[in-house]
């Protein structure tokens, strides 16, 4: 069985979400994991792990159907998600570049592809309308989730991301509605320029 | 230790969720529980559990501090709400009556007064505006979450849980969005009149 490394502290941030026969967690990255993640370059390209030796690719997600091999992305405002089918699984890192290209859209694609039609997807804490302020340019960039505010620009990429979730037929979605900026226990890039990042994962137990 | 009974079925819809030293629950309830049950009447009463022998008393909300000692509620359509503070937690049956009574503010008050001022809230599945039809009576109950369809009014309730979580002052916020009514394998009473209920709780582990 997948041994529950969970800390025990009472803080502990760490979130951890069983489902069936799948793992989900959400806590600091360590660089101590036993994990399959991709190289992260805000693309939108789909990395599907078959074998549980590959080389980490470059890819903003993951899918794979493997037993007991951890895949994750790592984020610090970004937008993680968590898919979960019935046979595989997958791990999405959507920032706003993602969000444009269509990251969530491809790897849901790449889910039906091999079978599943009934995916619960888990939204986790990101840079919200609260505080991300952005260029005027993204006006063009996104045609909702964006408000005026005191002649600035903000931006929600989490809902985006909700609603580009729901436009692809997703109807079971878990969202823990939480700014990272805003939260001081998140590391958050905008806020304090941190290299900490979030690790959000997701293993088939059995 | 708590000892986590949690079926190891693939398609179990068990989610259990572990945050810091508290243990959140969604799972069908079978009554052979060992957990502390109010009796809910769709009231506005907060029960505060402070001896695990109490007897179950009539209300639609407990909070507790203490350790190991669970607490849960019975849904079928009706809002599940848990509530995370440091040294207390929650747990909430918000149907239509008890959004309108207050049984959130209620609660929150209840846990701010015992020092909660970081509260998550974690609400899980309920009846959704897709398919919770209502009477028109109900635009004098509620000003917002009610959408017209071909001459019928649709509530949801789930939403309204989640703003008046946001007007009491909650930021973080986990939601489970999902419609009991059009979900065939969760209870709903308003679909099929079903005995069956969800049991949604939460232990502090220590």
């Amino acid at each position: 069985m997948y041994k529950q490394d969970f800390p025990e502290g009472k803080e502990a941030l760490n979130l951890e979400i069983r489902l069936g026969n799948k793992l989900v967690r959400f806590r600091k990255f360590t660089g101590k994991e036993k994990i399959y993640l991709p190289i992260q370059r805000h693309t939108d390209k789909v990395i599907k792990l078959i074998d549980k030796d590959s080389p980490p690719l470059e890819g903003d997600a993951v899918i794979t159907n493997l037993k007991n091999v951890e895949i994750g992305v790592r984020t610090a405002d970004c937008v993680p998600i968590i898919l979960l089918g019935k046979e595989w699984v997958g791990a999405v890192h959507a920032g706003w570049r993602g969000l444009k290209k269509g990251i969530i859209a491809k790897t849901l694609k790449a889910l039906k592809e091999e079978g599943e039609d009934d995916i619960t997807a888990l939204v986790f804490p990101s840079a919200k309308g609260c505080c991300y302020e952005v260029g005027k340019e993204f006006k063009e960039f996104f045609r909702r989730n964006l408000k005026e505010r005191n002649g600035k620009l903000f931006f929600d990429p989490q809902r985006e991301a909700v609603e580009q979730l729901r436009e692809n037929g997703i109807k079971s979605i878990l969202v823990w509605e939480k700014c990272t900026i805003c939260s001081p226990e998140l590391p958050s890039y905008r806020r304090d320029k941190t290299k900490e990042r979030m690790l959000t994962s997701v293993v088939i137990l059995f």
